[in-house]
């Protein structure tokens, strides 16, 4: 155990690729890959397209607000509170995307959006990056615009809700935790 | 928008489902379902084992310090930095998991394991949880034990360290990143 190592015996090195399934918001391949020491095998990846969360801060009596959208989620086959997110589109920049599925979703435009992060929403087979924007300057300019089978209910939360509930049904995505966790940095609270 | 509503016009009921891939692991399924208003798609499910991640927190001279795993992430084509983690094996709890995987990956036994979070990696399409656990009584029992294919350097960091760089590379990962984040709560630093 020592706090520095050349990391050359961990890498692992692409020889080939196959996708063995397309799944439209997801494909999957296998890559061959083999290490300085001649090891070689087969990994999974998974590519999907980038993904952006829009923590969208509003002025409120008891500190920030916040803009969550409700939905049903086809992975936990349960409803569940996040802050509004998307796939971002090809060609299109995060910021981008971060503005346009905040209108989308939530009838709101913002003034500033600032990024907090980019993250890997999982190492281990995953390949596209989950940014993560801070919307302010928040006003409601239109009605949602969702896509084909989209029901999201908005709603408002203080602060002190979200830390309190943060990582608890139905705030317990992931991605929203992290989302979270690079805004509590990013605003100075830890 | 309204703070409440009753959440039937969200709920999607399943219909069948096809296993359309098995990676061994996860495996991919479509899943048709209908809405009460009688509209009906097909839906992408990736079903994994559950996951579980480990915080193994120890005193140190500095505040606590913790033990964390560098290793090639076949996702994200890099090395990144993470809490020990790994998959529940079939009939295995979440808290026999998380003590094996310590165990395998570090050599370090626990004599208190406390579960702190179970959430959605990503609710939109993983159907599985994945547990974080706080390990404490930590003691040098084994050396590491891990599987084929498994390569990983144990380092100690201490917490300003993480918390300093908790969210960028190579400490990126969104499930390290929540795991923290639970951590911080469970530790009542938020």
């Amino acid at each position: 155990m020592s706090r520095k190592t050349p990391d050359n015996h961990l890498i692992w090195e692409n020889m080939d690729s196959e996708t063995v399934y397309d799944a439209r918001i997801f494909r999957v391949r296998t890559v061959r890959r083999r290490r300085a020491s001649g090891e070689h095998a087969p990994f999974i990846s998974v590519d999907a397209p980038d993904w952006v969360t829009v923590i969208p801060e509003m002025p409120g009596s008891n500190g920030p607000e916040f803009l969550v959208v409700k939905q049903y989620r086809h992975g936990t086959e349960r409803v569940g509170v996040e802050f509004p997110a998307g796939v971002i589109d090809p060609g299109e920049s995060p910021e981008t995307a971060a503005g346009r599925e905040l209108l989308e979703e939530t009838g709101y435009k913002a003034s500033e959006l600032i990024r907090i992060g980019a993250v890997s929403p999982n190492p281990a087979f995953m390949t596209n990056i989950t940014f993560t924007y801070l919307a302010k300057g928040l006003e409601k300019v239109a009605e949602q615009s969702l896509d084909e089978h989209e029901i999201l209910d908005v709603h408002i939360e203080e602060f002190e809700s979200l830390q309190r509930q943060m990582g608890t049904d139905p705030f317990d995505s992931a991605i929203t935790i992290q989302a979270w966790h690079l805004y509590l940095m990013a605003s100075g609270r830890i």
